[in-house]
């Protein structure tokens, strides 16, 4: 029953529970600076990147996630045109950001340029928006730029981070979110990944907490599936400095104009449901 | 980076995909007259049982599949009086029907009764509600019962099967449907799981067309997280003879009066917003 060394497995950590991917090749494999970036090409998932030994992104699943990073918050805010990417060296989320035509100004900031340049060659699908005018690459500390940006300067802002240890870790505090709220607009929009509701519930209330803390009058966290990542149930949390976090553009997400695999309106407004345990925890 | 044999490993069929679980002990293997029945201490899930070799029921995270094959169908009919459930040998579903205080019969007609007695010694909380007057637990054919119910005895039907493959197939089929139709009163509602909408999407389109073809007017796929399944994604697939299958006694599942971890109202009315690629092909 044990898998032989054709399977790429990843622990999820503390769960006693892991995922593998059946594999066709690995194509690349390098230490950057700040983590080792491996390729392989697997059998029925495409692509994967792993990040220190933990799945970023497949070919396969990765739609759900970068589709929930972005449309919801997009289509929350009622005009977005600055908007901040937070980690995201892959790019899927810019991509998607850069579907909406509000948006004028989409500013990624990395820490890690080999994430964005290996994402380049192996996930050219994903970086394919890179090249438009209204995108501008950066390879800096998420942290340090929400704490240096202008007031008002973005409109949303978007957290794309890996797990909250290492250098991911001040993305899920309580000063990280003051920086953002003083960086974002009067009707300004943060949305941040939050982990797993089954495995990680109390990094959630955490993570509302913090939002709450740092000024956000209307917190809401959205659920997703997501193969991939530990447990295949994922979430992120968006927050708003005026309005109900709940509330979006309905009729423009309805009539969108740009394609998308599992985002819609209908999803948008039921990803906001908690589950029961959740509810109770969150107090929603 | 490969799992020693201190591991459970289910590999996801076709899929090129596994999910695995670390063990403490094995505490039960036996081969019934249907099939493989095996129990597991694992590390972080509680009590495993597989059924030849695939994941049927964990303590950790079972509380989401139980609660979404029962409380919509109960709270989507008017009144449900008589309830059947087909399949569900290890009897959580049929625990959560029970919880519904309009139910006077319910009957669960489980192939396996060795699948029912291992799960009453490893699985004793699903099994608490097995002596409630109310209950009646039947040993044979779910198909074959189907086909010779009284017109009309059942007010909600449930199939709780394992995969359509083997002696679960006929559970997938527009006969089988048929005879679920005739079996059920006119405001008669059925569920059944209906798989992974990202490794299953063609079953699920099946499944519509033969609720269709077997004359109930209203059909709704329900998505939600299940841990342990292929993908982490499953769904259900729920069908009315009468009435709009989104429809639902909302205050009623408001002020359900029993205590759930996954379902409430919001969560009833979410699961049924459906992913854009399946929207698509489900032509909803």
């Amino acid at each position: 029953m044990a898998l032989d060394n054709t399977w790429y497995t990843e622990q999820w950590a503390g769960q006693g529970s892991a995922i593998s991917l059946k594999l066709k090749d690995k194509v690349h494999d390098e230490q950057s600076p700040y983590q080792r970036i491996e390729i392989y090409e697997t059998e029925t998932f495409g692509t994967l990147m792993t990040l220190d030994g933990l799945v970023m992104v497949t070919d396969r699943d990765n739609f759900v996630y970068h589709e929930m990073m972005s449309h919801p918050a997009l289509f929350t805010h009622p005009d977005p045109k600055r908007v901040l990417v937070i980690g995201g060296g892959d790019c899927g989320t810019l991509r998607e950001v850069l579907r909406h035509k509000t948006v004028q100004l989409a500013e990624q900031v990395e820490l890690d340029e080999r994430v964005t340049r290996v994402s380049e060659k192996f996930f050219p699908e994903l970086c394919q928006s890179n090249a438009d005018p209204r995108a501008k690459l950066h390879f800096a500390d998420g942290i340090e730029w929400a704490a240096k940006a202008a007031p008002g300067s973005y409109d949303v802002i978007i957290i794309d981070s890996t797990d909250p240890v290492g250098p991911a870790a001040g993305l899920f505090s309580e000063i990280f979110y003051k920086n953002c709220f003083r960086a974002l607009s009067a009707d300004g929009v943060v949305v941040g990944q939050s982990e797993s509701p089954l495995f990680h519930a109390d990094l959630i209330v955490s993570v509302q907490k913090a939002f709450k803390g740092a000024g956000f009058g209307s917190v809401a966290t959205l659920q997703f599936p997501q193969c991939t990542y530990p447990s295949g149930w994922w979430s992120c949390m968006l927050a708003r400095k005026q309005g109900s976090a709940t509330d979006f553009r309905r009729r423009d997400a309805e009539a969108k104009g740009f394609a998308t695999r599992y985002y819609n309106a209908a999803i948008h407004a039921a990803a906001s449901a908690m589950p029961q345990f959740l509810a109770e925890q969150l107090h929603v």
